[in-house]
């Protein structure tokens, strides 16, 4: 007897969100497990910007995703039946396991890590996965972040910024500005999340309010939207600043806008240095990470926040979400 | 009795090239010297871009040149008259005289270097001067270069531009690519200065003959123009590809020009990392270079080519020689 298994195609690419044009639900049968698989019932997705990005037909760090293939996807699940050593019956375990009900854990290739006992998966997947990892990677090592640095972060109310700033001032940056859309996004990060200053992208001049809260410039900027706040910044670099490029999310739908940062040169005035990173570099050190973040939970240093969205059949219009900035702290799907 | 001192002074600030209006030739005295001081007849100006973004009222990495204020540039001369231990008539020195006539060495503050013996002024203002040095570190410090690199400098036929082709065969780079306008420049570096290959960007897709030319990508891209060239070079880039940030002339006389390149998520994507510099932060540095330039210098492993105009007054029209590409080498003016 054979177990449908619903899943998210890639039906057709998109050119800006995605929609049932571009993202068709389809039941496909759970396979066979093969010596040394495990078969995953999949709990939540990780809904991450950069899946955007596999489906376009355009080079980047791992192949697009093919038409008619599952939308690749971070998540976790709970195995359910097991021809590995590795995995046991009951066992939580996170990894790629895409926009389908069930998944194939493998024991070389499309092996998946056992889920930190103690703490809730879609916590775990926020802040011990791809969003928390790539904060704290992106800002320690990539950022190289020191003590009483002026470190701005836009995107800052999202799942990724929102770490960024917090594991700033756990680290001794100086001040942290956040750059959100909103008066609400705005008022949380410095209220709730301990930033000591928010600029709200929406009332305007971005560069001037840069300029009137870090008078000394900016020695840290870490950027997850690109465009005209990354140029923002750049006005605003002190001497050898260093920008951090995370993600471009700005230019992800809307392959017409944002031709760039003008301000380029600031680089060579102030001695600047622009590093791009992807997080997946770092994977074998993300236990190293997970530990200390995991320590920062524990001793609640580290406030985090989740939007869940229920049911596979809405993964796309979670994925829209982290575009329209419909969200409010780390999308995840909820799958069963 | 007083000598005139024959100047010139920033009329007005220029928009694009300059020209009468922008840059006057006027006639002064030459100060008496104070305790210390040295007055040195100018032999040769140093013509370099970074003169032209001094002169806009922009922050910059010196104070922009004040209207009425002598145009700041780099140049030798030799010593006529001097209150200083440290300076002797007949000494031949290097350093920031500006267009004048006659410049006042100091000390302290305006100190100037005694150009080194046995090479003539022109060839040391070139190769062991501001252009050289810019070529050495930016290549060997900031772009780190490693040896099998393939690397790719646009402004190739330019002074600073063929000292970085030559400078990274020597240094054991793979391919060297340089990027140049017009048949005969690119000839020039293929047939006189031992790049690998050339790029004529006004025959047009850049793009494409770089990826033709590098086909595993470029680790290293020198870039002296900005705009297009550097767009085309970070959509080449190698995985972990350095570009390293000279100069912008593209932008620097037309300030509408240069959106700033599309394609930076090429850093994200390669893990690439784009750095700027100015190169008076390595002077102290700048002996042990100038010792190993000359070096190269006498084995006859560092072909050079110097443009020299004639006279004070063709200074606007030297530096605009630099934007207009009708240069061959080096530009320099004789004063005297």
């Amino acid at each position: 007897m054979t177990t449908p298994n619903r899943q998210v195609v890639l039906a057709n690419r998109p050119t800006a969100n995605v929609d049932a044009e571009t993202c068709a639900l389809v039941t496909a049968e759970v396979p066979e497990l093969a010596e040394g698989q495990a078969l995953i019932k999949v709990s939540h997705l990780s809904i991450d910007p950069t899946i955007r990005t596999w489906m376009d037909d355009a080079p980047g760090y791992l192949p697009p995703i093919g038409i008619g293939e599952v939308i690749r996807s971070g998540g976790g699940g709970v195995v359910v039946e097991s021809r590995s050593d590795r995995y046991q019956v009951g066992d939580v375990v996170t990894g790629m396991v895409g926009w389908q009900e069930y998944a194939i854990a493998d024991e070389g290739m499309g092996a998946m890590a056992k889920a930190p006992v103690g703490i809730d998966l879609p916590v775990s997947l926020n802040v011990l996965g791809i969003t928390g990892m790539t904060a704290y990677f992106g800002l320690l090592e990539v950022g190289r972040l020191k003590e009483g640095d002026t470190v701005v972060v836009s995107g800052a109310a999202g799942a990724t910024g929102s770490s960024v700033g917090q594991i700033a001032k756990i680290k001794g940056a100086g001040a942290v500005v956040g750059i959100a859309g909103g008066p609400a996004k705005c008022a949380q990060l410095v209220e709730e999340l301990g930033f000591d200053a928010a600029i709200d992208y929406r009332e305007g001049n971005v560069s001037r309010r840069l300029r009137e809260l870090c008078p000394k410039g900016v020695d840290l900027y870490f950027d997850n939207v690109g465009g005209a706040i990354l140029d923002a910044a750049l006005a605003n670099l002190a001497m050898r600043g260093r920008v951090v490029l995370c993600g471009a999310i700005a230019g992800y739908n809307d392959k017409s806008a944002a031709p760039g940062p003008a301000n380029l040169t600031s680089l060579i005035i102030r001695r600047g240095s622009m590093e791009g990173f992807i997080i997946l570099d770092y994977l074998g050190r993300w236990p190293e990470a997970q530990a200390e973040m995991a320590g920062w939970l524990a001793e609640g240093r580290l406030a985090h926040a989740e939007h869940i969205v229920d049911g596979l059949e809405h993964a796309p219009d979670a994925l829209n979400l982290l575009f329209t900035g419909g969200n409010t702290g780390k999308v995840l799907v909820k799958v069963s």
